[in-house]
């Protein structure tokens, strides 16, 4: 962790000159109070107030939450936030489906909001830029990953929340269902103007996740592509196939999602309520994606590949794991890849393309105190297909 | 199965004709005897009398078994086994490690011999030929996997041992530890005046098994190839990769086994006594085969792999059940595949390779009687590197 050495260095001198200039204020300011009159991006080394919604413990249970963040360094940008998606990932990550957690800790790894104050070396940004932030806060940006666009595989990576990160007044970094998050200014994007913040949120994660494999599987217009799993990852895989020009055949457990899918563009929607309803597309597909965030007979569903295609997993299961047939993953003669969301680069291209493109994620807007209610409908399959919190309401 | 409908038409006076030709002394005979006298290669409708080594139930313990193989059809070969040789697949299917198994049944799948007797519609073989038998004796030959040349993916294939088979008096396919085997002429490869016998049998698994997969990794002179695990197939694998031009780094968890990787020609033999020492190894490599039979921690060892490189699993687990970390395979960024054995066109095309090229298998030859030693051997790892069981000791 770099970021912020040298505001650690900052003289005493320094620091009270800059506190003296914000004014007596600052300590029950919120951020965007705070940094009203330093449009100049002049970084403070006080540490941010925070409010937001924390899991205390893997119960899955949410509470409002005041916290801080770190002072924001010369290459951090400060964000207020406005709005705040969940992810699968979160529940699974605060319920310890991943690994033991330090709580208390607020998820997120989907926000959007204004830039409020940026650190005095920090160009790509300035106050009052569009920004948002998905699902990593910092890496070495020095590694061959980090130099080949793929931070997110760098071994120094700061996933956005939970993981070990001294800058950090709680020790981990904390997510985006908060009023506002600090982060270095290469782990924010520019949100364009042509996409509202509630729907450009989802892009943060659902999108990138899924926008990172299916370019590599380099979509050409009529490509028959599968999208296993309709959720907030699957519906996003679907729409961006269909801009794309592929015919995309959609495999959903739910009955009640046929209508969306058809209208989000898919060529065929699948109810897959027994594994042999795969059957009839075995070998049919070009390329599939899947979401699917748990256990299922991954053979089975890698059967509807063509030979030597490709299937990518991008649903993570509980402990990570997934159990696999070795000898009908052989008959398949399917290539399994896994990937992880994607770079920073990657994550401007698919804001920009989905801004450009109108390819928006369906969503539904709700209230913090909603929070733990919507969960229960993610993991209930209820999500239609992105729940959005106004980070107002925190 | 079609293979012996003409023969199950044969009209009774034709039967007599064929057996008063033959003689009394065919009940009693062996099969090279029985044969000795019919070179033109008519085929007798009659049971062929087998001698071999079956299990009985699950314990792995094989005892010696007289059994009936179904008369040579039309499309038939007889050939009297000289050699066949252990495969640790034998001990997974007889032990029921992939699903329960009918029993009594002969294990084996990498046998050697000579053509004793030929259908009527045979023009592949003639009475003499040196053949060899591998994985598969039977499939439609009719559906795209088996037009690809990839017989063993046919949904009909029929494996040499344990799998239901009308045509034969036992109800299923039984293997080659035994003195003889009747088989489509299809399923049978010549075997090159070049390569003797008991080198020649471990190349119709082991070594079509490792090569298959490795022609489709388009080996180059210098290409970095892993294998992982060095008993029967994974030697057969440094040993075809390293004739090739392959750098070839060879994983193994048998210290004993490191003078002899070297001497196979690998560059570098690495004693993975805790999975700790591949982290040197990561992504250095460009291509891995992995013929380890059990369950193994997939995504550490899919790290050695370069980013967007391929690795192979050929070594087929308990219940064929692999458990990999889906988060690890994202970060290896590495197409994960399996691959069952390889198809008869390449079948004959390894053997032809191995015979021109002297890429021979390591092999200790034993007498029938000491078979289930040589399982034990082979379970703990302490083959060197494939057992072949003279024939003539059943």
């Amino acid at each position: 962790m770099k970021t912020n050495d040298q505001d650690k260095e900052l003289s005493r001198r320094e620091f009270i000159q800059q506190t003296a200039a914000i004014g007596a204020g600052i300590m029950f300011a919120s951020s965007s109070d705070l940094f009203a009159e330093t449009k100049q991006g002049r970084a403070t080394n006080m540490n941010i107030k925070s409010k937001g919604y924390a899991a205390r413990d893997t119960s899955g249970t949410l509470t409002p939450w005041e916290f801080e963040r770190r002072p924001v360094g010369d290459n951090d940008i400060l964000i207020d936030v406005k709005y705040a998606s969940i992810c699968h990932s979160d529940i699974h990550q605060m319920k310890g489906h991943w690994g033991p957690q330090q709580y208390p800790q607020v998820p997120g790894h989907e926000m959007v909001g204004v830039v409020a104050a940026i650190g005095k070396k920090v160009t790509k940004f300035k106050v009052g830029d569009r920004a948002g932030v998905g699902c990593m806060v910092d890496s070495c940006l020095g590694c061959e990953s980090c130099k080949d666009e793929e931070e997110q595989y760098c071994p120094k990576t700061v996933f956005t929340y939970g993981y070990p990160e001294k800058s950090s007044p709680t020790g981990i970094s904390q997510g985006g269902y908060s009023t506002n998050i600090v982060v270095r200014d290469h782990f924010a994007v520019h949100i364009p103007d042509k996409i509202s913040f509630p729907e450009a949120a989802p892009l943060l994660c659902a999108g990138i996740t899924t926008y990172s494999p299916l370019m590599k599987a380099d979509l050409k217009k009529g490509i028959k592509v599968g999208v296993a799993g309709i959720g907030g990852l699957g519906h996003m895989a679907l729409k961006l196939a269909v801009s794309k020009g592929a015919e995309v055949y959609a495999f959903t457990t739910s009955p009640g999602k046929v209508k969306d899918i058809l209208a989000f563009g898919a060529k065929e929607a699948i109810v897959v309520d027994n594994i042999s309803k795969l059957a009839p597309y075995k070998g049919k597909l070009d390329y599939m994606i899947c979401t699917i965030p748990y256990q299922y007979d991954v053979a089975v569903y890698t059967s509807v590949v063509k030979h030597y295609g490709t299937y990518t997993q991008v649903g993570m299961p509980e402990k990570f794991e997934l159990t696999l047939n070795n000898l009908g993953l052989s008959i398949s003669r399917v290539n399994f890849n896994a990937s992880l969301i994607g770079g920073m680069k990657e994550t401007q291209d698919v804001v920009n393309y989905c801004a450009d493109h109108n390819v928006h994620p369906q969503i539904q807007i709700i209230k913090a105190e909603q929070v733990n209610e919507a969960w229960e409908n993610v993991v209930n399959k209820k999500a239609r297909y992105r729940y959005v919190i106004d980070a107002a309401t925190f």
